[in-house]
């Protein structure tokens, strides 16, 4: 209940505790992030075994190459992040025992507080009692004195009522007492409190820019292996492709006919099949139709 | 075996058909990294659940919508790729299509120069037995008159020189005159194969290129969503959550003591019990020290 008059305390206390709370669900936080960074790199591993088990014939085929290594460069980026991450756990949990042996300290710190917090609902009881009582008091003081009621009843109504006061005063005073040595060890203990909550704020928000800073590092990286890729992808001309496969596939190198001419001796007999296969150049190398048996 | 006479043509027929293998295998590599992206979404939104179940209590407890928010965007982030991804496989499927249909078509149009490529490996056959024959019958021809064999036997061996002579003529001929018209088919078709190998490969590098461009989208999007989260937590103070844990949990706005002074009518009673939980000057504010009941 608001107002209450311990509430505070007792507020700050348990704001302290939660502060344990935010630490472990933090390092739980990151765990999981660790976890899906580590799903992924290992599904990245996945596709690029992909990449790599895809049909080496054909024109196309070099080209998952370039698939497969920035599919392994981006699965490293991820697993890094999750290496990160898992330090940064080990840093978060450091904190966290940190913390409990500092709140372990500081609720032995503030028992005195405690304890007038407690004297002073003792206090504010009193006080308040004492004031209903005089006033009723002063009520039937006046009622008395209006009713013109007899002198010995007046005078033990007045003797009441003074006694309600001086009981009044003396509650006030020790209110006032009990007050001033509950504003000094409040005062004492929220400032305590606050620092606690300070130094665990700043403490969270360096543990959250190390997080912060590992993905960024890791989205820096990744952007790299897409500007890789890209580039990969650029430089891996349809010409190139053709060349390498005519290279790799053709039948022979030279121009067909060449080798008839030293079996056909005679002289009319000499064929020569210009190599037609391929146009770029690449005529002569790739020598598909080479008679050579 | 390289330089067997119809291995040219064998080669660039079934690489065409290797291009049909290849853009299957895009698609399915798209289609993991699709499937893998829509995972990773999943596991975001698990992290913003995560965060959103987050304790709501203590000073730190506003944080986490930044971390709710920043995960629910990564999740947005690379759903929206899977669905880009999932759109080129269908790009991909379509072309995949196209390319059965002009290969179908192109199977049609080559066939008669697989004809003349049977024709040739026949001609070359005849051409090299005719020439075995040649060389043999004169070898025959020199023994003979070296020998001083008789004369019927060398004339007998004469004739059958010339007669293997004339065989071997014909066949280079005729080798030749089909060795003409495989040129002519050959060039043609290794024409045709070479365009639709130029064309295959410009089409997957036009999808590729796609590809690369919506990872590259999503990759700046998510460099946005972490500046964000950075900025947030910056922008997110210390002193900031301090005061709106007080604003939140205070147990009164009013300094202690000001309500005591209605009830308290005896002039020196004043309680004035300074609200001193927090510092920055939200002492006023909190008024966890309020006495009100």
């Amino acid at each position: 209940m608001q107002g209450e008059r311990n509430s505070g305390f007792d507020v700050l206390y348990h704001n302290m505790k939660h502060g344990q709370i935010s630490t472990k669900e933090l390092a739980e936080f990151v765990r999981e992030r660790a976890a899906i960074e580590e799903n992924y790199s290992k599904s990245m591993s996945k596709l690029s075994k992909m990449a790599s088990g895809s049909s080496q014939l054909g024109t196309f085929a070099p080209m998952w190459d370039i698939f497969r290594i920035s599919s392994d460069k981006l699965a490293l980026c991820h697993l890094e992040l999750a290496r990160k991450l898992n330090d940064l756990i080990r840093d978060i949990s450091k904190y966290g025992d940190e913390q409990v042996k500092v709140h372990r300290k500081t609720k032995e710190e503030v028992t005195g507080t405690l304890e007038v917090v407690q004297m002073m609902q003792v206090a504010s009881g009193q006080l308040h009692k004492a004031k209903e009582c005089y006033y009723n008091r002063c009520l039937e003081q006046e009622r008395l004195r209006k009713e013109a009621a007899a002198q010995k009843d007046v005078e033990k109504a007045d003797n009441k009522a003074r006694k309600a006061a001086e009981s009044f005063s003396s509650s006030v005073e020790k209110f006032n007492r009990v007050g001033e040595e509950f504003e000094r060890k409040m005062n004492e203990s929220a400032q305590k409190f606050q620092n606690i909550e300070e130094c665990h704020l700043r403490q969270m928000k360096v543990l959250i820019k190390s997080y912060s800073h590992s993905i960024e590092n890791t989205h820096v990286q990744i952007g790299q292996v897409h500007e890789e890729f890209k580039q990969n992808v650029e430089n891996t001309g349809t010409d190139t492709l053709v060349r390498r496969f005519a290279e790799q596939k053709g039948t022979g190198r030279e121009r067909p006919g060449t080798d008839m001419e030293h079996i056909i001796f005679q002289s009319n007999m000499g064929v020569s099949h210009n190599g037609c296969i391929m146009e770029l150049g690449v005529l002569e190398k790739v020598g598909i139709l080479n008679l050579k048996g």
